[in-house]
């Protein structure tokens, strides 16, 4: 037979693997997602209040559970929230983690912005400073960016960059990437450590595992419906390679150490290996960690699965090498 | 909806994606394989001199365009192959790779067994010792392995360990972590690095990517057919989850360092990060390599494409740091 551009995949029945822990099963059997694509500003604003309304409550459950202290604040304008884990040795008292919450760029807002900041603070045992960055309807590109960025610039007034990390997850690690591009071009004092979960790195849909892993990940189905909504009403009419928007057409060198994670049946596994491929090339510390059966951001959503847990450890000891 | 252990992915076509190489999306754009399972002995052989003949054909042309000399040897009673590349720089005259070639256990004999040793020596700037161990039908399991270490221990009478790496991929990544699990046991000193290019981990059916990347995969395709008769035939009735025939299953504390590579459409994508977790997990300083879109073991499939020579770089650079 020739080669050929297109390959037909027949249906198939995958399972839940025996190869992985009871808490990651249960995620990994649960079935995708559906969320109708909203028509109006109204209609996402409805769904960002529903959603962003539960992702706090969870937030507020978590915090309680790990001992940890949410404050908000507001920092160069933007409202932050400050979250103070449990313990604090004294070798991380002058250490600090600026977090950028997921949502594909439209939900999260609220105190569920910390989720993940109060996972990695109280793994890295590190105080995290979680940005409530302004989102679209209202807010289109580029004011996240600029919401990251000068809360960034704000923060090393009283904070020494080499001791400081950047991190997120999805729209999170695409924005983690987009602020370290603009913080380059901008000549601003970089980050020690990014830590960079199945990263946003081309909102467009590029990337094999867009299509491999359509309808295998759970957790976001499928790029076309709610995900690809989201994107471009963020993107608002911007060209979507831009690399502020899709940062993996960046330029990366120069980057701080950055360790990035993703999982076989991560919708975003593409976005996530072709950044690390770019990091590699480039000359820049980079580590990969890919999770057996988790689909996109399942460290975060099976925690406190032994995996999740595996998965902060190891940011935790990446930061901790960066951060010396 | 509530979680169900197992889900029907649909029918869907996927594309060679615009993110890789000309000479990669070649490889990519290749069919599915279709080879017909042998029925006996003879057939078997008759597949084996077929398909070996055509490996060291390729090998004899990219031996030539690299400048590199194969020689026959014997050792520890076992034929191999002694790659020495075009050049070793002094740093390296005392450094030496073990290679053991892949191909499910059954293919791969005569000077093609060293197509990957050349590629690997010509890019470390290392000699190399391919072993062309024995396969089915008339040497099943453990006969690969007893040769393996054989080999491994008549060479350290010679070469100091500490500047030896062994090496595979496929069936040579499961038979160099095998081998390893072997030395420990009799206290034979350990190699100072492992390459384990998306290794036969797991030569049972188990492991998220054997369904996610079915029909994906277009290097193997698929457990079921030749791949499972291939790893049924060498296991000769023996537990297929003897860590000595699936060596995820066996105790990975102290390795020595290890790099691993594969690919978002391997069909042993699993096998590859369910090592690199079990490694990590054990505290053994372990790295991995995930290529966009590429199939099983796609970076020798590809030479000389920019992702191959990438993939032989990381190596280099790992082997060059661990032998020190």
């Amino acid at each position: 037979m020739k080669p050929t551009s297109h390959k037909s995949v027949p249906s198939k029945v995958i399972a839940v693997p025996s190869t992985i822990s009871r808490e990651l099963a249960e995620v990994v059997a649960q079935p995708l997602p559906s969320i109708d694509i909203p028509q109006t500003d109204e209609n996402w604003r409805a769904i960002q209040t529903q959603l962003d309304s539960a992702r706090s409550d969870r937030t507020r459950l978590t915090a309680k559970a790990l001992g940890a202290k949410i404050t908000e604040l507001v920092i160069a304008g933007v409202t932050c929230y400050r979250v103070e884990p449990k313990e604090v040795p004294l070798l991380n008292q002058d250490r600090m983690l600026v977090h950028l919450h997921g949502g594909a760029y439209v939900l999260g807002r609220g105190i569920g912005a910390a989720q993940e900041a109060v996972l990695v603070a109280h793994a890295t045992k590190t105080t995290a400073i979680s940005v409530d960055y302004r989102v679209p309807p209202n807010h289109p590109f580029p004011a996240a960016l600029e919401d990251s960025v000068a809360v960034w610039q704000e923060l090393i007034k009283s904070q020494s960059p080499n001791k400081m990390a950047l991190l997120g997850t999805s729209a999170g690690g695409g924005l983690t990437l987009a602020t370290v591009l603009k913080l380059k071009e901008l000549k601003t004092p970089l980050p020690a450590a990014l830590f960079v979960g199945t990263p946003a790195s081309d909102i467009t849909k590029t990337g094999d595992s867009y299509s491999t892993n359509e309808d295998v990940d759970n957790g976001l189905g499928r790029y076309e419906g709610f995900i690809e909504a989201s994107l471009k009403l963020y993107a608002c009419g911007q060209d979507m390679k831009d690399p502020f928007l899709s940062p993996v057409y960046g330029d990366l060198s120069g980057f701080p150490p950055t360790i990035l994670i993703s999982g076989t049946r991560d919708l975003l596994l593409s976005n996530t290996v072709r950044v690390h491929r770019k990091l590699r090339t480039a000359g820049v510390k980079s580590e990969l960690h890919v999770y057996e059966a988790q689909s996109h951001a399942d460290y975060l959503r099976s925690y406190p699965s032994p995996e999740s847990q595996d998965a902060l450890r190891e940011i935790a000891l990446f930061f901790d090498q960066a951060m010396l």
